[in-house]
């Protein structure tokens, strides 16, 4: 078994059907879904069984291809006609998804393209595996940036699942363990639980183990004693949206391990595309911070672990002042002061 | 009903039994339990339905006088080495709890002292009772200090339950709350879940919405978002071990809150009485940090959350250094600085 076979991968082409990495069964079991129709696509995004916006992108396109391919035409015109009508329905499987809006609208426009129904459908299947490779493209040279940051041995704290499984490969925040381990380059990685839908010990802890990273779980109360009494050297953060200006919105818990790493004088990592930049928005005070149900607070799966009518507050994002940042590390390199030039710049 | 009564208690002496909350059940159920005998106690204690260092010193007690009480002798020799025999029964029931040893020890010197049986069964009752009088009136001289660096409708953050629950009555740290409650001073209150074992969720949110405290429920890595969007205006923590120089040893995740409240510029404020203070040690590097199982942090209850085999790190307890503390809130009084100095004065 090669080092690459280890490392999960959320969604696969299998030419006739789409490889889906079941993440609603972790970490209990590992299931994968074989989707042979657009249907089962748009089930599989609806209940969550793929999560990230790269991976539901990726799924997305594979599955419009994947329809597609079924269509009983030789008019370009009435495959078209077919196309928009599947590309609205899947539309429906995420609402809020902008990557999923980003990937089949991709693959509509090269739809119009052709000038044949089979070259439409040919071109379809090329342009989803492509949008997968340039993903997986993003993925490795953030990685690569963000290894280059660190030493042998060094023990580096992570929060969420900024990871493979939420991606093409490799992940974001992730993708330098992945990459280290390819390259036999000794890491230590902490991975902090996430409450309330843990997704570092459902989801981070799981992939790492299974690419044979050598990860360590904590609950996220523990940052500033495994940071003081594990050596920590460095905390690498994904990203939802990063501003103008470097204000960082990810997972709620981020900002607290950007205010301990200060403390602590460790650097402070945040590993992201391009895409995640938005650059609308000035600060990070005009980022909208999402309040969710508090049932995800007060239970764990079915199990209640607090008064069942307990007033709760469940922002499921925080906000990193650009201050507390080190470096921000993309897929065109690593920026690491006066975000407010540097950003802009990556997009000259 | 009276405010006092809605305020929950974990023991109380009822003549001929000892009423017990069944803390194993919270929150799920509201659970007392009639303890009629030695045996019971020593479950109740054994088994964890009891909690706290007070609440199962003053348990123990009014189990060794409850056993007394059965005794079938008028030989006051005989009656203390039946007793001293069900001391050493109950020492087994948690051999670590320093107040457990300290309660029973302090009932067997009061029988000491006394020259007929009968005197010896009514001063043993009288003790345990005292025992109990005298740690409320403990919690409330806390509760008083403490309230005394509140303003109205100030919000304040809390970790882990060093409340009414695990000692006689009030608490340490949500002492000031109940007595708020008590006096009409409008407090908000904000506490953590206090993951592995959620003290925060199942116990301080329960004991606080049953004793009618505004009491609004968050995970442990919201804190730096809550202070922030919410406006906390202190954090308040209870103590397992102060140290000579003022250093605190508490649940874990205490120490990251001290950072943030540093960060934030708020008070960070530890409650404890001075039973909690350990003048052999001079800081708290010379704390000894238990570490525990690894299915605290990969299951709640039986439910798995995490890769099973997965590498954990559970260290039960930080250590908050004293340069954190804004003040220490004893029974005596608040002491805010200089600790080296303040601590021994304590016990002049």
């Amino acid at each position: 078994m090669t080092l690459s076979t280890l490392l999960p991968l959320s969604v696969e082409w299998k030419d006739n059907y789409i490889k889906l990495l079941n993440q609603q069964k972790l970490p209990q079991e590992t299931v994968f879904l074989d989707l042979f129709t657009i249907e089962e696509v748009h089930d599989a995004i609806s209940s969550l069984k793929v999560r990230g916006a790269p991976a539901i992108g990726i799924t997305a396109a594979y599955g419009l291809a994947l329809a597609a391919r079924s269509y009983e035409t030789e008019n370009v015109s009435d495959f078209l006609q077919r196309l928009k009508k599947d590309r609205d329905y899947l539309a429906t499987s995420r609402p809020t998804a902008v990557n999923l809006f980003w990937a089949i609208d991709r693959l509509l426009r090269t739809a119009t393209n052709a000038s044949t129904v089979n070259e439409a459908k040919t071109d379809l299947i090329h342009e989803a595996i492509q949008i997968q490779l340039e993903d997986e493209a993003t993925c490795r040279q953030i990685g690569e940036h963000a290894l280059s940051l660190f030493q042998k041995n060094d023990s580096i704290l992570t929060i969420c699942n900024a990871g493979s499984i939420a991606t093409a490969k490799y992940g974001t925040a992730l993708a330098p363990f992945h990459l280290a381990k390819e390259q036999d380059f000794p890491l230590k990685v902490f991975a902090s639980e996430t409450r309330p839908v843990l997704q570092g010990a459902r989801l981070t802890a799981w992939e790492l183990q299974k690419a044979g990273v050598d990860v360590t779980l904590i609950t996220d109360n523990m940052a500033a004693h495994t940071i003081q009494t594990k050596k920590i050297d460095a905390i690498i953060v994904g990203a939802d949206r990063i501003t103008a200006n470097g204000d960082t919105a990810n997972k709620i818990g981020t900002y607290g391990l950007a205010i301990l790493a200060k403390a602590f004088q460790i650097p402070f990592y945040v590993a992201a595309p391009l895409s995640t930049f938005d650059l609308t928005k000035e600060t990070g005070s005009e980022i909208e911070i999402e309040e969710r149900n508090s049932h995800e607070v007060t239970h764990i799966g079915d199990y209640l672990i607090a008064p069942a009518d307990i007033a709760v507050f469940n922002p499921a994002f925080d906000v990193t002042p650009n201050d507390l940042i080190t470096a921000i590390i993309t897929e065109q390199g690593i920026i690491t002061e006066n975000y407010k030039e540097a950003i802009p710049s990556l997009f000259e």
